[in-house]
């Protein structure tokens, strides 16, 4: 089952390299992991996406709260939260199929970023679903480049007063 | 000195800490990392913004080409690079400042995706910059909540044929 896990830990040394350790020493694989400051330079927040049984993450959480580093850790679920990730795609383009490619960034709304006379460079935010239908749609015009932030999630704000 | 990093490396367990305590070990302070999967399922792409000595920065380049699952190592320079990362922002919300709110969103082509009755999240995309003008003009509403994913960077491509 796949997990976004959301954990605030103090800006130290090491804090990253011991959390991360944690789920490969239980063969968690971590599918993404994207860590960034809060508002208060001293804090952290990371967020991970991980491929993994409920049981084995309910240990790696526990395992969590011990780290002196970790202040918070919570587990999204699908239901309340907002996912986005960013990707910057570089793609083959020529002169017959450029008028296609644009349409397909128009219908994503997704931006080119930069563009030179083979390529264009194509930047995209969505869920991971999102991503991943927009780079099979992108496939057939050859990628030569991708990089990935990773998920980041935040909870729904609740609707009523 | 800020420094932007991008290091393929292979899918396995243990490889992100590995790098991480490369980094930690010598007091190199991560601003910032992402790693997510690219157009290779086997292979991740490990974006890490940090800040210290050129000179430290060339031993850790040297230790990571001797981890075994690092495939290559690229270190950006300003000139050269598309730099974009994505912030979700949750903001405090008024009926006297919602069309200010607005404002700051449409000027900075944000976009605002999920909206209660108290607060708006902001779904911006930027260079470190961008995003820390913005999280500035936001700052007086109140920032209910904030999350990053990091820098993310692509080389431009040539601009002649």
């Amino acid at each position: 089952m796949r997990h976004t896990i959301s954990i605030l830990v103090t800006n130290e040394f090491g804090v990253l390299s011991r959390v991360s350790g944690l789920f490969s020493g239980r063969g968690f694989n971590i599918e993404s992991l994207c860590v960034a400051e809060t508002t208060d330079p001293g804090i952290s927040c990371m967020t991970i996406v991980s491929i993994g049984e409920e049981r084995v993450l309910e240990q790696i959480t526990k395992q969590l709260h011990k780290l002196v580093n970790v202040i918070k850790v919570h587990e999204f679920t699908k239901e309340e939260r907002i996912e986005r990730e960013l990707a910057l795609i570089k793609v083959q383009v020529t002169a017959e199929n450029r008028a296609e490619l644009l349409s397909v960034v128009e219908i994503f709304k997704a931006k080119v970023v930069d563009v030179s006379p083979k390529s264009y460079t194509i930047e995209i935010t969505g869920d991971h679903d999102k991503i991943m239908a927009v780079l099979e749609l992108l496939r057939p015009f050859g990628i030569k480049e991708l990089v990935r932030t990773g998920s980041v999630a935040m909870a729904r704000s609740p609707k009523t007063k």
